[in-house]
């Protein structure tokens, strides 16, 4: 029998006991042995709980039982965390963790420590989807080209009922929050954070690569409206905040940011709360994963199923994807030196002269433009919508404080890079 | 050093030899160890192949090489293999096959005698997707309520050209062959019996159900034609060949037939060539797996992360997933009790009262109609394009051959199930 101890018995950890016991007949039959839960800390003990297993306030009654085989880490957080897990490894317990932000900052310092001893975490990034499993050892045969994954829900909710419902960002921000998708303050979710911690995972996986959330480029959805939604509809694209991890030569970029992406690419066709990551490998071409990337019983999954695979083999493949380094190590790309095309919405006076000031600008750049929409904004404002050829990230970003700077345009221009 | 034999070096092989020396930095990064192929077996030892092994005529070269830790079969077929196979593992050599129609067949008895032997066959089911690695190891605390998958991408690339371009199956057929995406005898891709094997594989994996071809609703595509299309469109559906698995209490339908799936489901969004497979577990809700589901280097990814997985670990998990039998075993649903919506196209000679005597058959079956359309077919004929509410696939069957023998229907009425 495999005894387990959950830190953190929130949602997630609730449903973790839960699927233990309901399905313990066939998680039985698939581990070869039983597991269960032997105990569970919580913050407060007075709250009411009806669950079969002790609790407790204090972590040590967990970390220093020599009952339990494993430990779950469910409390989140990355200092408290780092503290809690360190002490599991060092007490010799595998290690199941959903804890993104955790990994997101000390991956390889737990690689490090977790030699010897299982340490997963499935269901750090999106969800319920078995993308860890799948990138790690599915695909292990290929150089991993690029990832681009929906790793947020609540974005792609609130774009996907944006783009269906014509109705403006505010509106849909305060409806996510009414259904819990959402956060009182909702910046993790819709500024890019949360799936920027997923990214890095999974760039340790395919890439070996070592960066943390402030290396990397991350943008949010905030600044989308109706008028972008317009745009991408007439040329064919979805709108979606993606996590791009892209392999060029010997760099690696790493990036979230909103895109507009070719409705015809599968990654496009996913919509709503879902989560969904493309991966391209040089031998396996594109393979997609689609599935809930967040609720209890979606994440308890993921737990869950780290947990049958510590209780069946009782030994860890390498954490992180990699037993040994690298040959010729890959490094983090410049933000500077990103290509891609570009969209910018650039809201104007309506003047004379305007759109050709703002087309010289482009010409002096050197930034091609490949197609343009004007529309009326309100009585004295307009919005030129315009898509570039493939551009520099640098030299986008010069020109867009240019424009910015021009006295008839009202505010900084709202950029949007296309996949 | 991890030494790996080839029993057939074809298209596959080929590209598994070309992997393990193109990818041989990255990979051994990841499984800890150099992974070398030292020998490959062929019929045809005349033949030029420029490879970097040594060749050989004679199986036991490979199965009685004491060097050789992984025997990879891709030689294909059910009974040769299988002597192949088991002679492997009788001599202790891990085993990785792509071959369905082996494990459609023997996948219990190779189970038994793998019990301490690494055996893996990733590459067997839907290419380059690693499905069976997210099903038994990504899913396993999940009860799988049911799986329903495009296996076949002759199939799909088919149905997707006629929706998209309006052809007839026989231009389409053809246009496939000339691709090498359909064999000369194109049954078994077209048949159903393809998608069949691979379904036998994951029904073992979802839910410990031994079955065998022959225990199965087998049904192709070959008689859908553009009224069926037509429908489909107007109603909102895609046609697609699907594997099905499905749990109804204690009993478990297998079956494969061509359906009518509504465009919202990913499923249905899943066109040409590429596979995909929908898994619905009762915990983490749907997710879904996309990708190649044949060639050369797709096939190949599968193939050499199973050897990846073997040398990182040198242990087994259960082969099919279980390491006990499940309690109260699932048995098999006889396709007599399959529930569905139905489609029926019934071509009838255009004359008065057609259509009354028709609908009081289905009438006295107690089968009712959801939509009709009559669309002229030729300047005497026409076509009913029926579809049913819910019923028994007994009691559609028995009216199909009530309404073939009526002297004003043309041909067996055509049957499409719906999703």
């Amino acid at each position: 029998m495999i005894k387990v101890g959950i830190i953190g018995v929130g949602t997630v950890g609730t449903s973790v006991v839960q699927i233990l016991k309901e399905n313990a007949s066939v998680i039985s039959a698939r581990a070869g042995v039983d597991i269960v839960v032997k105990s569970g800390v919580v913050k407060n003990l007075s709250k009411k709980r009806d669950l079969d297993i002790v609790l407790t306030d204090n972590v040590d009654d967990v970390l220093n039982d020599p009952e339990i085989d494993i430990v779950v880490e469910l409390m989140g957080g990355v200092d408290e965390a780092f503290v809690v897990v360190k002490k599991a490894l060092a007490n010799k317990k595998a290690v199941v963790t959903a804890n993104k932000a955790l990994l997101a900052y000390h991956r390889y310092e737990l690689q490090d420590m977790a030699k010897d001893i299982p340490f997963e975490y499935e269901a750090s990034v999106a969800g319920g989807i078995p993308i860890i499993n799948a990138l790690r050892d599915g695909l292990s045969a290929n150089h991993i080209e690029s990832i681009m994954g929906i790793m947020n829900g609540t974005c792609n909710y609130m774009m996907t009922k944006m783009t269906n419902e014509g109705v403006a960002y505010d509106v849909i921000l305060k409806e996510a929050q009414e259904l819990g998708y959402a956060e009182a303050d909702p910046t993790f979710d819709v500024g890019g954070f949360d799936a920027a911690h997923k990214l890095l995972i999974l760039a340790s996986i395919a890439y070996g690569i070592d960066a943390k959330p402030e290396d990397i480029l991350i943008e949010g959805i905030q600044n989308i409206s109706q008028f972008d939604i317009m745009f991408a509809k007439e040329f064919g694209y979805a709108i979606k905040l993606l996590g791009i991890a892209k392999k060029d030569g010997n760099e690696v970029e790493l990036r979230v940011h909103a895109c507009l992406v070719p409705q015809t690419q599968m990654i496009a066709k996913i919509d709503g709360v879902m989560n969904g990551i493309s991966v391209v490998g040089d031998k396996v071409g594109e393979t997609l994963y689609y599935g809930a990337g967040a609720g209890g019983n979606a994440t308890a999954s993921a737990v869950v199923a780290n947990i049958i695979d510590i209780a069946r083999s009782g030994k860890s493949r390498p954490m992180l994807g990699f037993d040994k380094p690298l040959e010729g190590k890959l490094t983090l790309k410049s933000t500077d030196n990103i290509k891609s095309k570009y969209y910018l919405r650039i809201n104007v006076s309506d003047k004379a002269g305007v759109l050709a000031r703002i087309t010289k600008i482009f010409e002096d750049n050197n930034i091609s433009i490949a197609t343009m929409l004007q529309r009326p904004c309100s009585e004295n404002s307009a919005n030129l919508l315009i898509a570039t050829h493939t551009s520099i990230e640098k030299d986008i970003q010069a020109m867009i404080q240019q424009i910015a700077a021009l006295d008839f345009v009202n505010f900084t221009p709202v950029m949007i890079r296309i996949v």
